[in-house]
């Protein structure tokens, strides 16, 4: 732990490279120890597989295969010897089967035993839409179903106590499909849960306290889900139960940076693994200078190749072999647990080329799936950058969705600022409008906050009128909607002082628990109505297409009113928004051009009739979603 | 005039219609007494001309003409029988010349005669670019040469009156030309003045006080420059004098709104010459409906086509006889006056196919004139929408140039903020890193304030400090600078109560003014200090391409310091902006690839030389110019 903090005050290069040639110094026996991918299937589209074969000298050895349909294209060397890269073209009739791969060294030899599995025909790659709802979890910290395997004492963190904010707090995949039955009852379609894949890292110490990486962003071992997560098996085990129900999964991905505890960052194949600086750099996160035509190369530089912080080494996605080891992670995963989308964190920070590449090799393969990232600019241009746009610029991403950081912004200041000209509920209908250069704005994804964020009903004040306002949004505006989970219990919180602060655990997931929040019983009055609302309209929107597919037509608030409608051939739904502390009679004229011939309304929330649409009351900051009828 | 306020307050549409009608209902002799354009020319690229013909009952003829190269191609009638539109063809070896188009009516007859010129080798529309310094002219509030035409008993508003902060005060065109040296000597190489057509309107109540058209957005008569600022013939003569001397000219042009008092209005062509509404109905100003792909078609519709003021009907461009009449005028007025640019007001409530139709007429005849909107919006991609820009949007402007509105409200934040992430300078580097959706952001016009704004001075809380700031950043950022007459001797006010107050007379262009600030000795220490520092800059600029057409680099600010560079191969100026309270040593290696082999730097604005690069003193609230030198 003391020498990791060393490492992260010091050169880090230097220590990096000392580690490269470490296992050569030693003397140990030649070996073929790990091959990534851990193993890959016959009849993917794309024919090319790179192997990472790693060993105790394993790049000394020039390696052969034979096995019908499969052919060594080329052999890689690298700085460290302990790295091969095998390009392997595997053709379209190869039967699945295990063959081996053998490594010659003069008289030395090596194998490894690699195999090609058949593709399933399990559920896959289904995509997310605007017909889903999409319900966030952080694994650690939402439901511990099994004790066992809250820490190991094998691992570099060996730690879990739930009474410290930073450490693990034991939570796992079985505890979130034990809770599947929630899920559904809520309306939620779809899971992403942060990233579950191994984050073999020891505590780290950030600004004076020692942390866990309970997070899940600081990747050790690709091909492994976190053992006090429960592991490959559990992961896949959750997603067939999901399918079987009709549940999606998402999938965190991270192709920026990893753990310094990875096995390859601690014997790097080469010094350009990673992004090296003489002395340790940070990212600036200034965004602007990707697209600024006026940038300086230096900003640009930092921005992408600093590092986000001293314990998660920058990949250099310039490294070919870098780019294809992320790109088949990216492949197998989808392939091996049947992902439906993929959520890509840090987005922004990923070379350009480099992830419209990644983005390419999944939507070749699985053409449904959705692919969103996080990319955290605050206008609309810098946003379009990163998706699918509008835009006549050189570099065109092909990304075809991405969460909505700008959206956020207005929905919050909406529902905190007086409204105004260009203030309160205006800022909404503002940020839409600029929709036009998105290429399909509904494939946006749209949050209230998320695990880096103050939680959204402290945001609020912890006013439940505006929690149902934004909710409402939320659920019938444009695009996909995603909830962070515990909101719908109101779960609430400001960062300061820590992350943690908004990452607490979701009450009975957790042996012992005092509430279980997980049932009506276990939740007070206040939270039930927060839950039942959510449950109402999440559910309404399930079933509604309107609100999936059917056309946005918003008009210009007008003194704090904000009305829109979502409308297809079969259904119009109203959504009038008062953000005034006072009640209205909204007079419809203005809006004859949807309210067309219809004459009653059913208000999808309270289930009363309006039987005249001439005036609407709306009570004071309410947002009525009105079915419209003739 | 309480005639024109009854008009005002009840419905607009039946008044205009009576009134329409009233010229039919007299009756007076049939005549053809007036033809717009009043005369027009040989030798046009577009050999296409449509004559407006007007008199009473003068549609109640049939017309034709006989003038070798000249034929007509068709005549058209409207509602109005006063009104005929007369197709006609110039073929391109026509002679110059005067011919009489004749109208027959039975045995009635009427002639007018009407005058093809040849074109003048005179010079005219020049454009503007980044070589260029703006100073817009209020021209009834600059300069007052000629008492004689301050007001005419014959006209609507027969007031002149200085002591009346909503009369006219009597400047004019001639006091313009008196300080073409003054205009030299402070660097500007263009005059923008605010309308100079004949605005021969009523006093208007508006907001309980009785007002004057003296911004001149009110015509009443597009061929005539108004009287009382000297008419055509002052307006020409300006003009040649400028040119003279190497300044140009921009045109205020008005496409969206006349003058209630205008001549075709009181005698409508037709009732769809403007838009009509059941009750007086304002535009909402909110332009966001114009681009938003979720708009209500109301939204755009009110946007589009309601009323700026009661007094200043909307023109509807729908009609081709509006949009050709506009079209011409135009055409007109460049080629007589021989004007270098063209402003366009109010440009998004401007039908948007109608003002691309504009444009173009414009450009195919002028080539190099450069034509700039206002269109004020809050955020770069609306602001694109309006001018030729990056967007694959299914409206594609080819609008050349347009007024910063964006970067107006970045340099101003940036200035009165204190600096932080997306605060103070901050503002400034994001709004410029969103250039990559114009398509070339060097013929935008920047500004730090207008006619229609609080004063510059007055916004920074009359901080001399940051007066010399954000002159600095106008006059060296990317883009083509203007400047607010006054600007540069520290005029001040806020808009509170009134437009009137941010249009105060140019202290020294008005008989018995007390000051002259036109001279140094008429100026202040610190107005002295104030018009010094924009004529050392604007001088230096003006005979500095990397200040015109050099590449701007910028650096994100850090620490509320924000530089960048323009550079071309000839020169490297560094600007460096301390937004701080107290003085920084900045280091420099960070902006080594602009740095590059330079050793030393020659201060712009006080001649110094700093004799190393490798830090550099900025004192509290200053911005640097630094030629680097090797």
């Amino acid at each position: 732990m003391m020498r990791q903090q060393t490492i992260n005050k010091l050169f880090l290069f230097l220590c990096f490279w000392a580690i490269a040639f470490q296992g050569s110094a030693q003397k140990v026996k030649d070996a073929v120890t790990r091959v990534n991918p851990t193993f890959w299937w016959v009849g993917m589209k794309d024919q090319n597989l790179q192997l990472l074969v790693y060993g105790p000298n394993a790049g000394a050895y020039s390696y052969s295969v034979d096995y019908p349909g499969v052919s060594m294209v080329k052999e890689h060397k690298v700085e460290n010897l302990n790295y091969a890269f095998l390009d392997l073209s595997i053709a379209p009739d190869t039967k699945p089967g295990s063959f081996t791969i053998r490594g010659k060294n003069g008289r030395k030899k090596l194998d490894y035993k690699y195999e090609l599995k058949a593709r399933t025909q399990e559920t896959k790659a289904q995509g997310v839409d605007a017909s889903d709802f999409i319900y966030l979890v952080l694994p650690d910290r939402f439901a511990n179903a099994d004790p066992k395997n809250d820490k190991f004492k094998d691992m570099a963190d060996p730690n879990a106590d739930r009474s410290n904010p930073f450490y693990r707090h034991g939570g796992d995949i079985q505890g979130i499909q034990n809770q599947l039955d929630y899920f559904q009852e809520l309306g939620v379609t779809a899971l992403w849960l942060n990233p579950v894949i191994e984050n073999n890292q020891p505590l780290t110490d950030e600004g004076g306290a020692m942390r866990s990486a309970y997070h899940g962003y600081a990747f050790t071992d690709h091909y492994n889900v976190d053992r006090r997560l429960g592991g490959n098996e559990a992961y896949k085990k959750l997603i067939e139960a999901a399918h079987a129900r009709g549940l999606k999964i998402v999938q965190d991905a991270v192709y920026n940076h990893v753990g310094i505890n990875h096995w390859f960052i601690k014997d790097m194949p080469s010094k350009d693994w990673v992004h090296q600086w003489p002395s340790y750099t940070n990212t600036s996160h200034k965004f602007q200078a990707i697209m600024d035509p006026h940038a300086a190369q230096k900003d640009i530089y930092v921005m992408m190749n600093g590092w986000f912080v001293p314990h998660m080494p920058d990949l250099n996605h310039d490294n070919p072999f870098v780019a294809k080891f992320l790109i088949q992670h990216a492949l197998w995963t989808v392939e091996y647990f049947g992902i439906d989308a993929w959520r890509i964190d840090t987005y922004m920070y990923n070379e350009l080329e480099f992830i419209n590449r990644c983005n390419q090799a999944l939507l070749n393969e699985y053409p449904n799936i959705h692919i969103f990232g996080e990319s955290w600019v605050n206008n609309v241009p810098s946003q379009a950058y990163f998706v699918r746009n509008n835009l006549n610029v050189p570099y065109k991403s092909n990304q075809p969705g991405t969460l909505d950081f700008v959206l956020w912004t207005a929905m919050n200041d909406a529902l905190n600022q007086k409204f105004g000209w260009d203030e309160g509920v205006s800022k909404v209908h503002q940020v839409l409008a600029q929709d036009f250069v998105y290429e399909d704005p509904m494939k946006l994804v749209n949050f209230l906050d998320n695990h880096d964020m103050n939680r959204y009903f402290s945001v609020i004040g912890e006013d439940f009128d505006k929690y149902k306002i934004g909710l409402t949004w939320l659920l019938t505006t444009r695009g996909i909607p995603s909830l962070y989970y515990g909101t719908e219990i109101l779960m609430k919180n400001f960062k300061d002082p820590s992350d943690a602060e908004v990452r607490k655990d979701f009450p009975g997931g957790f042996p012992g628990d005092k509430d279980n929040k997980f049932t009506a019983a276990g939740r007070t009055e206040r939270e039930n109505e927060a839950f039942d609302f959510v449950k109402k309209l999440a559910n309404y929107r399930k079933n509604t297409p309107a609100l999936h597919s059917g056309k946005l037509t918003q008009f210009v608030p007008q003194e704090g009113i904000y009305v829109y409608f979502r409308h297809d051939q079969t259904k119009t739904i109203m959504v009038a928004t008062n953000s005034n502390e006072k009640e209205t009679d909204l007079k419809t004229e203005r809006y004859a051009e949807r309210l067309q011939d219809f004459t009653k309304a059913r208000n999808v929330l309270t289930d009363q009739i309006i039987n005249s649409l001439n005036s609407i009351k709306i009570p004071a900051k309410t947002a009525l979603v009105l079915e419209l009828q003739k």
